[in-house]
């Protein structure tokens, strides 16, 4: 395997730690929206996980030398602008964003991480594990879809909509990045293997809109 | 002693409970507000502990046999109220809030926790240990006072209006909740008890005050 240029790794520790604190503020912003005092705290303790990750990934990030708030600043701007555009109005569309959207965004980073070396492959897939969002969204979306039909023409839309925004939103980041392209290119092999890339996150997303009843 | 009543426990592990509910929501929400994004994430960090603290009191009510929400609910109005009046404009405001308010509150809390018996006395002084905030809070507001000294007069004022806010509230919640108004005057001893408590309480605000480099 080809050895990683380090910056590359300290960029994509950066965009992950960043990611990390957004889906704490959008988590913590969601709760708000909770129906009942039970989901309100389960988003929350959702919330408090996701700053856990925050600080595994800032930390390793002054191991290495490097500024944590530097590392991040470059990522602000997009993905402050797909949460922006991607604000959920509801409860459940909040739901859906946190499983369909962070479900995308953690296929992409597993799978760059994937090309990175020790020890930063495994605190990547560390921190990009489940924190329990997934199975309390598919809960809650499901029953809300039994309960109401009409509610899952809506959500389907709103998951199209998402995957919009973050395919736009993640080219902008590739696309500046010029280190993070490489280490995307040099690790799939060619434009082939960018192309199973793609592949493999778009079946998956898919799988994940079906798991919600919805139609991708 | 007295014994106390279980519900009187019930009662304030309840207020405790939805007391670092919303200070959680409080943190996130004033996270964003920080002007570096050390500061935001620090408060969030904040908010995760506060969390940690919540989860804690519902793990003790259920064990009690108490359905947390249950518990908190006839506090959600009062406390919902406090924050909706004193809701910070800026990242300053939201530090002085979070240092003299929720210092006011764990006084006030902790007053009454040395009349509940263990092991609900360990666990409600446990959570009303600082996260951290109080010394960020005196560091950031004292350096924002040296730079320029007309922040110190409207901090002042905001100040006054914290406390202001939170006796209205307050006492509206011990005059809805005949135990909790028992347990205060059983463990005070009479009515000169509970007005050496609120002296006690008010020194250690005008304290705080002080430290923060404002005037009570």
């Amino acid at each position: 395997m080809t050895p990683v240029d380090s910056t590359a790794v300290a960029d994509l520790l950066g965009v992950l730690a960043y990611a990390e604190l957004t889906a704490f503020d959008r988590l913590a912003e969601d709760a708000r929206l909770a129906p009942t005092l039970h989901g309100r705290a389960a988003l929350a303790k959702m919330a408090a996980a996701e700053i856990g990750h925050h600080v595994r990934l800032t930390e390793r990030l002054a191991e290495l030398g490097v500024d944590p708030a530097a590392a991040m600043a470059p990522f602000v701007p997009a993905l402050d602008t797909f949460h922006e555009s991607t604000r959920p109005k509801t409860w459940l569309e909040g739901l859906v964003k946190a499983y369909v959207g962070d479900g995308l965004a953690s296929d992409f980073y597993r799978e760059i991480a994937s090309f990175l070396p020790e020890p930063d492959r495994a605190l990547v897939l560390e921190v990009l594990a489940d924190t329990g969002h997934a199975d309390f969204a598919v809960r809650e979306v499901r029953a809300a879809i039994a309960a109401d039909r009409t509610v899952g023409g809506r959500l389907a839309l709103w998951g199209r909509r998402l995957v919009g925004e973050a395919m736009t939103q993640s080219q902008a980041v590739i696309a500046e990045h010029d280190r993070l392209a490489e280490l995307i290119m040099t690790g799939t092999g060619d434009i082939a293997g960018v192309g199973r890339l793609i592949e493999r996150i778009t079946t998956a997303h898919t799988e994940r809109m079906a798991t919600l009843g919805l139609r991708g």
